[in-house]
């Protein structure tokens, strides 16, 4: 682990000190310079670099959000928005300290409009969190990063998973978002109605901005009903390149699967070493879901498994109950855990490359290699629907040595996806350590990004350090 | 047909001389004067008010482009980028002179990846051209926005059309874009994967910046595969409230419904009157189309039918020919000619208000309401699964108070939208008419987007007098 040390500030502790004194009364013990809180909110997941902002506050509404930022602005003290934590880019580090602002107390659904299928919630509310109100409606918010995360916090890293090969991203599925300006001046973006050609497009601006161009305090968000039928598969094949084969046809074909996800052989080790589908052989395994009315799934599954035979597929099983599709998804959505059980002790720095579909097995292929010659235990698992897969290089944090080749490897992978005419970034943002990929991915398109940036917060206060190269 | 007069500006035409001086040798004819040309692009459809530009150039590559708009900049000349002329929101007026840009020529499928369903294409290619080009593969893009409008003037105005409910807007479809920014550089946004969260979204900026940030020279877009059935349909029912009722069921049930339009008894009238479905008679009518497997499409016209006959569904025609498919749809397509055709002579002002879809019903009552009291013929067409209608109130350009009416209706309905929680444009865009309204629907939210716009574009010189207000 690495403790990073911010650029000598004398003066930003007396700064941080007077935004304390200005909101003290107001925020109350939601404003704190507690150590051990501060230190939890200087790092997130995958690299455990720690960053320590100098306070951090817990607001309850946009309107706490906008004094916070109006007092931070005066004083010009950094601030971090936080979410659940779970970001794997170092997103919410405070490198240049200042104010972490945890969101997590909003955590109201202000409206959940059933007719028109869409819902107002505050940035703090977890995916599971309103998934757990919507049951009884028959209706559900589709996205599924794995970690429970906060939707402020996916909107803010344009998240995605394993359900957007067919609804969609969180740049698909927000309708409009409630976002606090970096001077303290609050906006509505977008609207409830499905579209709109109504000037420029803020609230897709905002998405993937990652806290550095304001706070977003509220997101309304499409929902889905819960399909009539739900039927899980798994198969698996003698290597990637089957499985991934199948993928692309099957794309190609139009079946409009729900879910369609991978994982490696190291992969389906780590299942089987945390006690998680220990019946399924070490082999690349595709995990599907099927969406539809019964005639509907029963002819995607027909068709989806006449593919699959012609790729050689075994060990077909099916989980129609909601318990045992649960289980089969309970193990993919732990991969990141499993993965670190192979290695006890070790962390990971997780890539996230998405290619273009056609490009897939060739750039899985290359990436193999390269982690091959890394030494280092590399477990694969991915959203193929969309072309996008994460490799996880395990390193020791002690082994100085091991970290540096799993850094190289992270580089070499996403190097890779841009010159198959992917990206170094599917869903997981740029955050601290893809910056140079960003530049190499964009090139003189980030000037203008960095054009962006300074005309909304020409002082840098929002999330600094992150996302663009500074000017 | 109002004629747009500049301002005094003895200065322009001899600016514009020494861009035009300053291109000659490279643009050839390809570069004009012509009273004609320039008449010709100086309006679009919709309101016919003339505002001419003192040049037209009809530029081959992004490298032309770019030679264009820096001889524009150096003479601080305005540029009004040009596709089919289709827009209806005048966005392609010249209100303050300058250059107008005809991309037209630069109409090359540069390349189409049919594994992984994607292309790029030149912005002037439209969208049958293109449909054109992809049929031998299987493949289609399904944007039609009914006008043969080109790619660039789609994503320029986030267009969308009758496709959306099931494929999504040109803000979901498009994968990337080529720009040549205000100051000549050319920039590549987005790339070939299907998602990404590689810094800031400036393809979704440029979509829908109507030409006010930039040139979009190249478009990458998703492409589909053709369904293996396609199904169409009409039923008609006796009132615009049920058959308003049967979409918003529909949509709540799930159904993936390829296409769900309105048209109602006065457009129907207007069908007949240009000899297309003469057979049919003048009541509020539904189009629908079904994709899918052949199993999965019986099970949604099954689905739909339970739901249409629940509502008094009558006179059910379905086509499965290409032939027979093609005269309902066309008939639909024309809508916006036929309409013309109530009232020879007649031009119009067709609305764009787009409301979540509970709330559909109520606020086409109160349109309806409205165009009753404005005593004008008024057809309504819409596409009525994304909460998206038209109304098109028809006056004679010859009579003023035809026309206040006309405008002073337009204004209503998208105020009424609003008040619904909708937008006053779904998919036409801002333009020059619909500023005020804009400037009531995103509030503060507008000089957030003029702050980009004086960031990116200084000295206002892309497609000014459009899109927002002045600062």
């Amino acid at each position: 682990m690495t403790t990073h040390v911010s650029p000598p500030d004398a003066d930003r502790a007396q700064r941080a000190a007077r935004v304390e004194a200005r909101l003290a009364s107001q925020l109350g013990e939601r404003l704190t310079r507690n150590t051990a809180l501060r230190e939890q909110h200087g790092r997130g997941e995958g690299l455990r670099d720690l960053a320590m902002p100098d306070l951090v506050a817990f607001p309850l509404s946009t309107e706490e959000v906008a004094d916070i930022v109006r007092a931070c602005a005066a004083e010009r003290l950094p601030i971090i928005p936080f979410g659940a934590g779970t970001s794997l880019e170092g997103h919410v580090s405070a490198p240049f300290g200042g104010l972490s602002l945890d969101m997590t107390r909003m955590d109201k659904v202000l409206e959940i409009n059933a007719e028109s299928l869409d819902c107002r919630v505050q940035a703090g509310v977890t995916r599971l969190g309103l998934n757990a109100e919507l049951k009884s409606l028959g209706l559900f918010f589709p996205l599924d990063p794995g970690a429970n995360a906060t939707l402020g916090g996916m909107a803010a890293t344009r998240a995605s998973g394993t359900n957007a090969v067919r609804y969609g991203t969180m740049r698909e599925v927000v309708l409009g978002l409630t976002v606090v300006t970096p001077s303290g001046e609050v906006i509505q973006t977008g609207g409830r109605a499905r579209k709109s050609s109504a000037g420029y497009d803020l609230t897709r601006l905002y998405i993937g901005s990652e806290g550095t161009l304001g706070v977003i305090t509220e997101v309304a968000v499409r929902l889905f009903g819960v399909p009539e039928m739900v039927s899980s598969a798994v198969c698996q094949f003698a290597d990637l390149q089957s499985a991934v084969g199948v993928v692309i046809l099957a794309l190609q074909m139009g079946l409009p699967l729900a879910r369609i996800e991978l994982a490696d052989a190291t992969t389906m080790l780590g299942f089987a070493k945390s006690a998680k589908l220990t019946e399924m052989a070490p082999l690349p395994t595709l995990f599907l879901e099927f969406h539809g009315g019964p005639k509907a799934v029963a002819e995607q599954i027909e068709s989806f498994r006449d593919i699959a035979d012609s790729f050689g597929a075994q060990g077909f099983q099916f989980a129609e109950r909601e318990e045992d599709r649960t289980r089969l998804w309970k193990a993919r959505h732990d991969a990141y855990y499993s993965g670190l059980a192979l290695a006890p002790g070790c962390e990971s720095l997780v890539t996230d490359a998405c290619v273009p579909i056609s490009a897939l097995a060739d750039c899985l292929k290359d990436c193999a290699a390269a982690a091959e010659a890394s030494r280092l235990i590399c477990p694969i698992v991915g959203h193929v629907g969309d072309g996008n897969f994460h490799m996880m290089p395990l390193f020791h944090p002690d082994h100085p040595d091991e970290r540096a080749r799993a850094e190289a490897l992270a580089q070499e992978v996403g190097r890779i996806a841009q010159a198959y005419g992917g990206t170094c970034t599917g869903e997981h943002g740029i955050g601290v350590h893809k910056i140079d990929a960003l530049v190499r991915e964009h090139g003189p398109a980030v000037a203008v990004m960095q054009a962006i940036k300074h005309a909304l917060d020409p002082h840098g206060l929002m999330n600094p350090g992150k996302t663009l190269p500074s000017v």
